[in-house]
């Protein structure tokens, strides 16, 4: 449980919440993935928010509201990460060397948006690998996760910096 | 906000919905895909069930009860649904060139069930891109989408006229 | 619902839980998938915990604690299965003749828990075809399932018994 704080992860935010309701805690947390494919741990921060909502049975939910990257459960390994890169590559390969009608598409004020970079491999990555939101058990005051897993977030069009979602709704 | 009402989606009903629970609101609505790869956006629809229902906090939840299409959330754009079929054409090539066991596995009456088409590949499509159910946060009386997030409904087996169980949970 | 017990799946234990909570039944299940891919149906004993909560409105959530297993809603067929393996032989070749760098990572304890067995594509079939957690609706007192839908557990490092938490929660 004495985990490292992960520099790469910040809160930007705690929401006010309803008296009375199920919502125990709720929090904005940004990520920066500093590579165009990265994967940053984020269970550490989601047993500490846990912790603090003081809540005993109920769930985690953790919404991604982004496109070209999204949350995975795994096991967090370095040959793994690369291992899931090199899968990806041959199912959607790199916009580099393979043509998205995707990026022949879009608007001069969606590049920009994106920093210029044709990304229709990204899209395809994330939704062929990942998830835009989960739901976690919360049980005896902490996270169920078994053994192996880690809660990631997975970027497929870094560098960027990402925002999440993260609320505790009490059972 | 003002969004012009699709009119391949319409409300099939609307469920009598228990006293003092969580449950604010509850609807089947019906999504008509007119071709055998196609997506239809459900973003403004939810938006709308969000509103009715005067949830403040809470959550969205979306559930596709079939095996042959589902729910995505990423960008809706022309280009990259094309890009999509494209990717999923080599991961899993439609059943008029490709052998599926499941296709020769299938009795007189499920065959008539699915209008006679042979649909191997439309099962492990919708098993590799979509998603069956979706929890979307609402806060501050709104869907949490990102930017550039969709809801959509991914059709890999039409055209067929699908039903969603649409949920609105207090928080 | 006249369901014939499925000898593969065993309660582990049932949660004792708070009162006055919308939380109304947590169990824990244990599976055993007796072949390097397997699938088991867990509908009829979902069905059941659903029954026995005797929650009329509300979801129900099972989750997998795992890293190469996992949740697949879809049709329960033999072929299918079959048409499954064959299109991730394709995307995720096994370790057996085909390397993966998380089978070089592995510590001597890590290979010891895992029985030895190299299992880097068991854990990217799982990323890339099933999810760790779902949320069915329980509405009129029954699982929302659709005519053709499943909940399977679906296997890619066995033999192995796994172990599922699910929870019926009232909505």
């Amino acid at each position: 449980m004495a985990t490292v704080p992960d520099t790469r992860i910040t809160t930007v935010s705690r929401d006010v919440l309803p008296a009375g309701g199920s919502l125990a805690a709720s929090a904005r947390i940004s990520v920066t993935l500093d590579a165009p494919e990265a994967v940053v741990d984020l269970t550490g921060e989601l047993r500490r928010l846990v912790a603090e909502s003081a809540v005993t049975e109920g769930t985690l939910h953790v919404y991604c509201g982004h496109t070209t990257c999204g949350l995975v459960v795994n096991e967090n390994d370095a040959g793994l990460n690369t291992d899931m890169n090199a899968v990806l590559e041959r199912l959607a390969p790199h916009s580099d060397h393979h043509p998205y009608a995707h990026d022949k598409d879009r608007t001069p004020a969606e590049r920009a948006v994106h920093g210029e970079r044709d990304n229709g491999h990204s899209h395809a990555r994330a939704m062929l690998a990942t998830h835009p939101e989960l739901s976690i058990p919360v049980t005896a005051g902490a996270l169920y996760l078994g053994r192996w897993q880690a809660v990631m977030l997975a970027e497929y069009d870094g560098p960027r910096t990402r925002e999440l979602l993260v609320r505790v709704l009490r059972a």
